[in-house]
């Protein structure tokens, strides 16, 4: 049973159904270890470190983050942290970077020789570095071909390499996911056999996303880090990768404006966040009215057509993409409780 | 003299240039009161008291504010506000608003009898209420022609009624600015006239953007409320509204990707801000590197074409919509000092 929109909150705010979620957690941690492979969500979606814990409770090996702030925070819940980033690191994120290492075991991304010189002082500290390869999104990553120049260099200057990662980005696309996940799959066991052709070892082979997630196979990769899952959002649900059902965020929208083509709801851009993706219908949906589209946003409306409804009508929103939304979130409701974003602005 | 990049701070992070800022607030200041106009800033940009007051200090007659909760925090810099946003105030939002009137000075917009009906108990706590005129953007607002409709309404039922205002947003449109300030000027004229003609006053006709201002003539408005000309952003540079001079916040960003045909900058869309208009020519721009652009863009990466610097290069780039970013931004970094972004997150 689905819970009712919450009335004692002024809107728009970030509601969170905790039974969902829950049963988002449990069955992303099933579908990974039926096929052999460990879960490392990325935290970076929902920022939360009871999200964290429940999903560490799950049975997650540890957390993917994106910067050094959220490995900050997420030290408070784990003492295994990725940082899937091809971090630059200057004296002020070396400094903290230690004091991170201090508290958990750390390993982050690295897709230059440049990058590992510059890495080079934290291995004393414990830092351990992954490669990241290119797999076909071309956002950053070396070539496959190209892994063991980084991993020798890396292991030349005494760091640790404990293994390759890629993000498959192009399974953001309705008829590509499968094909990414062959992609993701096949470029990473490039790139372990030319580590091991190096003589570097390559235990960890991690690659996965939410869209691309349920065509990875334990016999290549070895750890998968979706970070969306947890919540769902319209981008999975126009993906037909979540069914409303599976969707645990939402906000609380009220209908500000009826007029005889729309209604506008008070939830923009400055809470949904604005991602609009090539293949999106429009700029989010409303969870219990399928037919309607949010056909223009800005920064305090929304308006939406296929659908209609009096002034003061409550509507829960799903947005495009809602890792853009937590980070916009103080906190997320979650019942009578308030759960704190507690990397909320962990960016740098 | 354009300031240095500051390289103390980690990036990515929101940087003011306070002589570029200032020089834009004088600017805006005369050309409103060169034809006559006055100028109500709308502070939803900025969310800074210390802007608020520097824009106060120049000439401007008020703020605009978006939210109850803006109108909370620029209560503290400004005794007359008006939020134009057709709010649907439930019990909640009016102890709030009452608390606000304690304060300041408040004018409110409304654009339904059912709305007017809403807020009529807040007469007697001194809240007014502007109609809003729907010129062209078919966002909220009604016809001009049943303007006197609503101001009928909200004058039997004790609201004091101060004039007519509208958002001509169909002015963000390279060959539009011009055509859409006439519609702003000529629908706010048929308004006013409706009103009159049924004996409610009208002595405020409010309009304006920043990229229809220039066309605002004091003929027909006494009143223009644009917010993004203290900043400037990619979307002003695009549209021919601001130069590249006249774009006083960047993100600094380092260089963390290079690869052959691209690099990678750490700043994203959680701090740059998603919004992507159909003219644009990227997610943004390198003030800096006229040729550059953002090709795409996730959440901690910038893919930047037309651009090429060694990995740990800081660049300073300027993103489409300024009132996004500002929005994602704890503090700005103004030469040596931070100042707060008061409003943040003060969207209910």
């Amino acid at each position: 049973m689905r819970e009712h929109v919450e009335v004692s909150r002024p809107t728009p705010h970030v509601h969170v159904d905790r039974e969902v979620l829950e049963r988002n957690i449990d069955a992303m941690q099933q579908a990974a270890s039926a096929v052999g492979l460990a879960l490392r969500p990325h935290a970076k979606t929902h920022k939360s470190l009871e999200v964290a814990r429940l999903q560490l409770a799950a049975g997650a090996v540890g957390l993917t983050v994106a910067t050094v702030a959220e490995a900050e925070v997420f030290a408070g819940a784990c003492e295994d942290l990725f940082v899937a980033y091809p971090l630059w690191v200057d004296d002020e994120r070396a400094t903290r970077l230690r004091r991170v290492l201090s508290r958990a075991s750390v390993v982050v991304g690295v897709d230059s020789v440049e990058s590992v010189r510059q890495l080079a002082p934290l291995a004393s500290s414990g830092l351990r570095v992954r490669v990241e390869v290119d797999s076909g999104h071309h956002r950053s990553g070396v070539p496959a071909s190209d892994a063991a120049t980084v991993a020798t260099a890396a292991a030349e200057s005494g760091l640790a390499v404990d293994g390759v990662f890629t993000f498959p980005g192009h399974a953001y696309s309705p008829d590509g996911r499968a094909a990414a996940a062959v992609d993701e799959q096949r470029e990473l066991a490039v790139a372990r056999d030319a580590l091991v052709g190096v003589g570097v070892a390559c235990p960890v082979l991690s690659g996965g996303s939410t869209p691309s997630v349920e065509f990875s196979r334990g016999e290549v990769l070895t750890e998968v880090r979706p970070g969306v899952y947890v919540f769902g959002d319209a981008q999975q649900w126009e993906l037909g990768v979540a069914t409303p059902e599976q969707v645990a965020l939402t906000v609380v929208a009220t209908v500000v404006g009826r007029y005889p083509d729309r209604v506008v709801l008070d939830a923009g851009s400055k809470v949904l966040g604005a991602d609009r993706a090539s293949y999106a219908t429009g700029h989010g949906r409303l969870l219990d009215h399928p037919d309607a589209r949010i056909t223009a946003l800005s920064e305090h409306h929304a308006t939406v057509t296929g659908f209609d409804a009096p002034r003061g009508t409550r509507v829960r929103v799903v947005p495009n993409h809602v890792c853009t939304t937590a980070n916009l979130a103080d906190a997320y409701v979650v019942g009578d409780a308030t759960w704190r974003v507690d990397a909320r602005g962990a960016n740098t």
